[in-house]
C-alpha cells in the first residue's frame, strides 16, 4: 500500500504527480542521512528513481522548497474550511474547522516521514526560517478567509494565528515516534488549550 | 547632531561602536539604491568610510545580518521590561511594558532610516523570511521573561505574540513618511486594539 502522503501530495503535482512525491521523499531521506547542505539537487533526483536535475527543477525552484511542497495545499485546506463553516460559526469555530481540515490530511502512516522531516528542519537555521515563513503564509490564508466571512482586523489575524499555532503544537506531539494519537485529536486539544489561555488573558 | 540611532546602536557594538552603526547605515543606503542582491560586503565597507571586508566581518556574519543588528538589543529591552514590571501586573500589562520599552528606543529622527529599511526588506523574500525570524526571536524572549514571572504556557507565548505584533503594527504606521505620531504612542494603540479583539474572540 502506498503511504497516504502519496495520495495526498498527488493533488499538488502539475506534472507527473508521483515524480513530485518521490522527489520530496528522496530529499528528506538524503537530508536526514547526509545533511541538508551536503546534498545536491542531482543526488535528490537520482535517489528519486534515476531522475535528472531538469526534472527536479520542473517541480521545485530549489532544494529548500522541496521541503515545503505542502504549503499551498495546507493553506487552501484551511481557507476552504473557513469558507465552508456555517453562518452561525464564531471566528474561533471557523478556525477550529480550518485546523481540523489541515490536520485530517495527515494520516498516521505519515508519522515516521514527518518525524524525519522535523529532524531535518531542526538541524538548519535557514530551513527553520523558511518553516516560520510557511506558518506566516498559512496564517495569512486563514486571515484572508476570515476576512471574507466578515471578521474584522485584528481579530481575524489573531484568530488565524491561534489556529496555525494549534496545528503546529499538535504536529509537534504527533510527530514524536512514541505518539499514539491522531493529529486531528492533538491539534484540537492544542486549540482548546489556546482558547482557554485566551480567556485567562482577556 | 547625530541621528539618535547612533546613540542607540552604540550600546550594541563590541568593537568600535561607530563602525557598527556606519556599516548598518551604509548597507541600508546601498540596498535601497542598487538592490540587496547587487550589493557586496566590500561595497558596504567602502561606503561606511573606506573600511575593509575584514572589518565588516568582525561585526556581522554576512550582509543579511547587518539589517537585523538590533535584534539582540530589542529582545533584551522587551525581556528586561517584563522582568521589571510590578508584582501586581497582569501578563498583558507586563507585555505592555515590554512594548513601551522597545518602542521608546525608536525616536522620531530615525523614522526616515526605518522607512528605508522597511522598503529594502519588502523587496526581498529572503529578507522578509529573516524579518519573520526576528519577530519569532523577540516573541521567544518575551515568552521566556513571562515564564520567569510565573506565567504558564500557552498564555505566556500568546501574550508575547500579542506584544510583538503590537510593536510591529505600530512600527508600520510610524515608518510611513507622513506619520506624525511617536512609535510608543502607535504601538500602545495597536496593543489596545489587539486586547479588545482578544476580548471579542474569547
Amino acid at each position: 500500500m502506498l503511504p497516504s502522503h502519496i495520495t495526498y501530495d498527488v493533488a499538488m503535482g502539475r506534472w507527473e504527480p508521483n515524480t513530485r512525491v518521490r522527489l520530496v521523499v528522496a530529499a528528506v531521506d538524503l537530508f536526514a542521512e547526509q545533511g541538508y547542505d551536503a546534498t545536491t539537487v542531482s543526488e535528490i533526483a537520482e535517489r528519486a528513481g534515476g531522475l535528472t536535475k531538469t526534472t527536479f527543477f520542473r517541480h521545485f525552484p530549489d532544494k529548500r522548497e522541496v521541503l515545503f511542497a505542502g504549503q499551498e495545499l495546507h493553506a487552501r485546506l484551511m481557507a476552504d474550511a473557513v469558507a465552508a463553516a456555517p453562518d452561525s460559526a464564531t471566528p474561533l469555530e471557523m478556525v477550529g474547522a480550518a485546523v481540523d481540515a489541515v490536520a485530517a490530511s495527515f494520516s498516521d502512516d505519515r508519522r515516521a516521514f514527518s518525524a524525519r522531516l522535523r529532524t531535518v528542519l531542526a538541524a538548519n537555521r535557514e530551513l527553520q526560517e523558511r518553516a516560520v515563513a510557511k506558518r506566516s503564509a498559512l496564517a495569512a490564508a486563514v486571515t484572508g478567509a476570515l476576512g471574507q466571512r466578515g471578521v474584522g482586523e485584528p481579530a481575524a489575524s489573531l484568530a488565524a494565528g491561534l489556529g496555525v499555532r494549534a496545528f503546529y503544537d499538535g504536529f509537534e506531539c504527533w510527530a514524536e515516534p512514541a505518539s499514539q494519537r491522531s493529529l486531528p485529536d492533538l491539534a484540537r486539544e492544542a486549540l482548546d488549550e489556546l482558547r482557554a489561555a485566551l480567556v485567562t488573558l482577556a
